[in-house]
């Protein structure tokens, strides 16, 4: 399903869609900077945006295009997120629409924009304008890869898949590339997702199985909606599969909705896996809650616990800390009741620490990949959270990275 | 006011008040590790505890003493927190105050108990004995500094102070030995503190007095109330110093109120300065808030960011994730009217970053010591938080804390 193939063909995987990736010098180190998205078909549009009320100029004027519900492409950069940059950086995230609009000879209204990278500086737009008009230049079908590698910061790889789905005995296909960032809790800038998709599906319907995804994918990593000042999701719908439009709540639309939420949630584990400094990537079940927002707090105050984390990256059983975590997260859990197993392994139960084998748990420990299994036994609701440890290459490239 | 000589005095600065510290072979690296603190005159005695659901079994023991109003001694010992140990764990805490009693001649429901270190291990109550035999038998005026050093886990010093103010005519005395932990999010055992005083004061005006300075000063600091499984502060009043029985509020009770904050607003600091692995002291002072809950939770998302934490290890101008941490703190800020200072140097006004002077900000960020003040302008309540830096010490200290 999400192939080697599909990776590179990305968000050019759907049909009538280009990008392109382009080194218009502003990361410091040279690397490709600006990203163009493109379908020359109008496309339905839908987004989900940080909740921070500090948001960034582009998150602005993004939300703007995706109330007309329409557009025609997406125009981002990395390595300065134009976030508390006042009417300068509105002026500025507008011009990367206009500018792109130009180029591409659609409504200003029409382009989503997106920055990523260091808060508080200005564009250089000079930069940024040269660099808008060679990405509109190189805009292709292979194109993908430098446009999804145009957005990372630290992320170590750039993370891209694409997908297909038989809708009204037509192949639909999704493409998508995405970014992650700091993933103890990303409060800085961002994490990027831009989808692609040639179904035809009216936008209304199209917000609502973004925003479902949403709540399961990027929203059950550490990631949450209302913590950087330039997270974005966007997605284009462009019709160019020639599906029967899907209009209505139905078989099309339950389909079209699963494949973007696996969609969505494969990207979220890749930014999970590859949070900065991750040695670790921890896939947190929590089971038997009453309600999926139990589930989900206790998972995330479970992930977000720099103890537990730690302890993950120092391959320490510590089942303390985790208990400890599920204990204070505000849910009204019983700890009698609390099961937890690490990589299947019981290590708490009936209140008490387990005496586990010692042998099995450092063979579990000693794994990259991690499942922490917490049964609350008090409903039936669950939620799967997706973080990474805490290592010391976490604070160094925290503590050096504006410098 | 806190002077060496405070500090050696102690929880033993009081009259009445004798303490003492011993090796029980109970911290694995053979420190002292079992505190008993005495007063031969019933104390009225008030606590506030962890609100975590899974509270430590020498929790549950203490708060049925403080629910009877009076106490005459604490024991405690670290090394071996007794969390998540089931019914054997609260036999053992019943034990501990049983032996302290029987050796003390007072009744058992008069002992508070008090335990701190790793969690999910069964107390070695062979050790356990001999040591609080051998401390009973070594209380001494003297004795604080033992005491308080029995009490540390991964601190770098042990905390305490003492002082005296003057209530209706008489000099009151007061005293007190902390510990304190890792101090993003201290979710493990445990912050400990022990207060006396000579004191004449009702228990129901003692809990008062104790919860209102809790509030602006260990639930000040990273620690909440809510966070780890053993945390306890507790009083004890023996009345030695002859004051007339405050029985009221008024001049007597806000007086002794007042000394009380101050005694534990300075603790709170010296455990926020010693956070693991700290390289920097922040004091985040929040103005102009519209309730004191907002100022607090404005400046606890700061204070929590590991993204703000990892900057001031890193010297790293920075003001960009704190503005965001404001901005994702759940409070209704307006990012135009908000102001930021790092060290009295402007960082952030009108919404944007300011260009402040990169030498005048070099300079603030190699102090030791540094103040950040977020003016939210919305409000008249204020609230100061305390916290350190995040370090690879930190995350070197916590990675391998069981093994």
């Amino acid at each position: 399903m999400f192939s080697e193939n599909h990776r590179i063909a990305g968000v050019a995987h759907p049909k009538g869609f280009k990008a392109a990736g382009v080194r218009a010098g502003i990361k410091k180190n040279g690397n490709l900077d600006v990203a163009v998205i493109h379908t020359e078909r109008e496309a339905a549009v839908a987004g989900v945006f940080t909740k921070n009320l500090v948001a960034a100029a582009p998150v602005q004027v993004s939300k703007k295009v995706v109330a007309t519900g329409t557009a025609h492409a997406i125009v981002a950069n990395a390595g300065c997120a134009n976030a508390c940059t006042g009417e300068q950086g509105l002026h500025d995230a507008e011009r990367m629409a206009e500018i792109t609009a130009g180029e591409l000879g659609c409504k200003v209204d029409d382009v989503i924009v997106a920055s990523t990278g260091v808060i508080g500086f200005n564009l250089p737009m000079d930069k940024m304008e040269s660099g808008i008009k060679a990405a509109v230049q190189k805009l292709s079908r292979e194109g993908s890869v430098n446009a999804g590698n145009a957005i990372v910061t630290t992320d170590t790889y750039s993370k891209a898949c694409a997908t297909e789905v038989e809708i009204g005995g037509v192949e639909v296909r999704f493409g998508a590339i995405a970014k992650g960032s700091g993933m103890i809790r990303p409060d800085m800038a961002t994490m990027l997702c831009f989808i692609t998709t040639d179904a035809d599906i009216d936008a209304k319907l199209l917000q609502s199985a973004l925003s479902d995804a949403t709540e399961v994918s990027f929203n059950c990593i550490s990631v949450d909606g209302d913590m950087s000042t330039n997270d974005s999701v966007v997605v284009l719908a462009n019709g160019a599969a020639g599906n029967p439009k899907i209009t209505e709540r139905g078989e099309d639309y339950e389909k079209f909705s699963a494949t973007l939420k696996t969609l969505c949630v494969e990207l979220a584990k890749r930014i999970a896996a590859d949070g900065e400094g991750a040695t670790k990537f921890l896939t947190i079940n929590v089971t038997g809650a009453q309600t999926f927002a139990d589930a989900k707090r206790v998972g995330m105050s479970v992930a977000n616990s720099p103890l537990v984390k730690t302890a993950f990256f120092g391959q320490d059983a510590n089942p303390g800390r985790t208990i400890c975590a599920v204990g204070y997260s505000g849910v009204d859990i019983v700890p009698e009741k609390t099961v937890i197993d690490f990589g299947g392994v019981n290590v708490y139960r009936d209140g008490l620490v387990t005496k586990f084998d010692a042998e099995a748990m450092r063979n579990v420990l000693a794994q990259r990949d991690i499942v922490v299994d917490i049964a609350l036994n008090l409903g039936d609701a669950a939620a799967t959270i997706y973080t990474c440890d805490l290592s010391f290459q976490y604070v160094k490239i925290n503590a050096d990275y504006t410098t």
